[in-house]
């Protein structure tokens, strides 16, 4: 299916994707495209040039998808690796050019504020490594091919993220206000003009519960939040999916309702197959147990027989992982794989290995994940319209030749 | 004393060293030239130009630094703002063609063996974190001023490494050879010619100890290693400074002796003030217990009076941090400090933070750690020859305004 792509037709690739992005629509339309495109190698986005393009792939102008021979075993997934995905054109590169001046309101608190990042390093500090993961990760595994990205695993990240924690901030400010229920944090993305707010705005509610271990982030992985995943600030809800987390937040505001940017009250949603979404349904929010194997893999190439190291990560959402299990005949039997490395909390994702020997041979290599509250992941997905939540074991197996 | 540097100036620097480089001896003469020099910004080396520039000092053409600044707050210190010493010129970009062809000889064992990385990669995995910290950082804080890179704080960073334990590779080998008393590891530089090898190799030798928790690491921060940091296969010896992490290591032995190269021998020694090394004195191993503050620093300007986070990182060598103390006012007085983020291991850094309020006026901020074996940073850097393991708080201690 790969085929080898000239340079003249890449950049007119770019240059179109460009055109689109001047039209402030480049999010949809070069998403369309991607899926009718044929699937050769596109260049990276401007905002995204920092990305190492061995090990990723650029599925369009704001989604980009980690290789899954490139997870590595060590934990933390380099910033020049995550993966990218947003829901509007990027915002210019001024915004990140004085940091600590962004600011974003904090209301549904006793006294509400404008707060500036630079005010915000004053009221308190913490740092939270957690699973970053789109709520589509895994969609290309769904038979009925949804439309969206066809993200595999590469969707997803472990990130190390500093910041305020929100709880500090309300608590400067009064506390939150009386018979508020959710936490609403609004992106601050510029719309396309000429669109209702509503239906493009980036904006979604998580329960106020979340609040606790939620920040307001300024550093990822050591650095500034790079411009691409939602410096200058972002807010950071562990344990919820990708979306949740909204990057260049401006404000941030405890609410009595869910909002109703169309984002939230139709999109995001776990819509019954054939069914559109709307705000009965349940809203992608916690992330569940879930694992894949990052090696082998078929990408390696055969394998030599004898032993070999089956490796690859595992994470529990909103609990820490208790231990992954493995198996090398697609799931008819089962061994405890051994957890290694650092364990950076409960919202972190855990790598596991299974040394095995392998005799000349096709095996099917699959891994199960089990959280600390006896979630097991299961072995098929939840069948949806928008291919969300994909946490089967079987979607996620992969087979290799031993030769 | 920091001048704007024109760019033909910036370029004919630049091309100095390549001609040093050319010669094979740009390690000692660039940094020789670097401590005569007016300190003006060098441009980052070749093989170091994947480093931020704007977060790190370039000393010479072997030794960058990061900026004390450049820390931030999230545990693991980024690839592209890690330091970089390395005692010869760099190898070629040749070796790391095909990583997995690198062959490292197995000796001192019961059946020595050559390994390349693609069989090492096959016996095993782990991942550790390990503060990875020059000998002579902190040197430039002696008022003796030693020869050498006048490092600050910025020699030093938190790692992540994955590889094969040693201890899995000597049990595929059949275990250590009877008698065997050190693990000596052999860096694969290209020795500059006309010289006696035994003067310029890199090899150190570690007690056999250390093999408990050493890896043979092909992987940093989740990706190859560079060849800035040792890439293909370098030695980790967690909780040893530097230099005994031998970089793109091509023999590893167990020995009845301590290497006779020169840096064992007389390099890395705790010498007497005044004299020379020998072997006769302490080798530079086994890293202390230290801290340091990153924030609020000088470099950062005044601060506005109020609230503050005092913050940093402190690490035990190879012991855990048990906690943290700060003074605001030189070490008159300490408060206790609180440890955030994920620990990642007793050889890991923590963070800490100190929240305090501060009228205007002037402030020496100091921290001081202990380990969980009991051991307390000192007030006083142990005076040696070369300005190795300063772990002085008063040294590492930052004078700020409140205005």
């Amino acid at each position: 299916m790969q085929q080898p792509t000239s340079l003249p037709r890449r950049r007119l690739l770019a240059g179109s994707a460009s055109a689109l992005a001047a039209a402030g629509l480049a999010s949809f339309q070069s998403q369309a495209m991607a899926q009718a495109a044929a699937p050769a190698a596109k260049p990276l986005p401007g905002y995204a040039g920092f990305k190492n393009a061995d090990a990723v792939i650029v599925h369009s102008s704001t989604t980009i998808e980690t290789k899954r021979s490139a997870f590595g075993s060590s934990v933390v997934t380099p910033t020049n690796q995550l993966y990218v995905r947003n829901n509007l054109p990027t915002p210019s590169e001024s915004i990140v050019a004085d940091r600590d001046a962004w600011a974003v309101q904090i209301d549904g608190v006793k006294k509400p504020a404008k707060l500036t990042v630079g005010e915000l390093k004053k009221l308190g500090l913490e740092t939270v490594t957690m699973v970053l993961q789109c709520s589509g990760n895994g969609r290309a595994f769904f038979p009925t091919k949804p439309s969206g990205t066809q993200w595999t695993v590469g969707a997803a990240g472990c990130v190390v993220w500093s910041g305020v924690p929100v709880r500090e901030v309300v608590k400067a400010l009064g506390g939150v206000a009386d018979g508020m229920v959710y936490m609403t944090g609004t992106g601050g993305e510029v719309l396309p003009a000429g669109l209702d707010p509503k239906s493009v705005l980036v904006e979604r509610s998580v329960p106020l519960s979340a609040m606790e271990d939620a920040l307001l982030a300024w550093e990822m992985n050591g650095e500034p939040v790079p411009l691409a995943h939602g410096g200058p600030l972002r807010l950071i809800v562990p344990g919820y999916t990708g979306v949740n987390n909204i990057k260049y937040i401006k404000q941030l505001a405890f609410t009595v309702k869910e909002s109703e940017a169309h984002i939230m009250s139709h999109g995001y949603r776990i819509s019954p197959p054939g069914s559109k979404g709307d705000p009965s349904q349940p809203s992608v929010q916690e992330m569940s147990v879930k694992s894949w194997i990052n090696s082998p893999i078929p990408e390696d190439g055969n394998q030599a027989s004898g032993l070999v190291q089956i490796q690859g990560v595992a994470f529990g959402g909103m609990n820490a992982v208790k231990g992954v299990e493995v198996s090398i005949d697609g799931g008819k039997t089962w061994k405890q794989a051994r957890l290694i490395g650092p364990d950076m909390g409960k919202y972190a994702w855990r790598q596991f290995v299974l040394q095995a020997q392998l005799p000349k041979g096709t095996y099917t290599l699959a891994s199960r994940a089990t959280d600390v509250k006896g979630n097991v992941q299961p072995e098929t997905r939840g069948e949806n319209q928008s291919g969300y939540n994909n946490t089967s074991w079987a979607d996620h197996a992969v087979t290799v030749t031993v030769a």
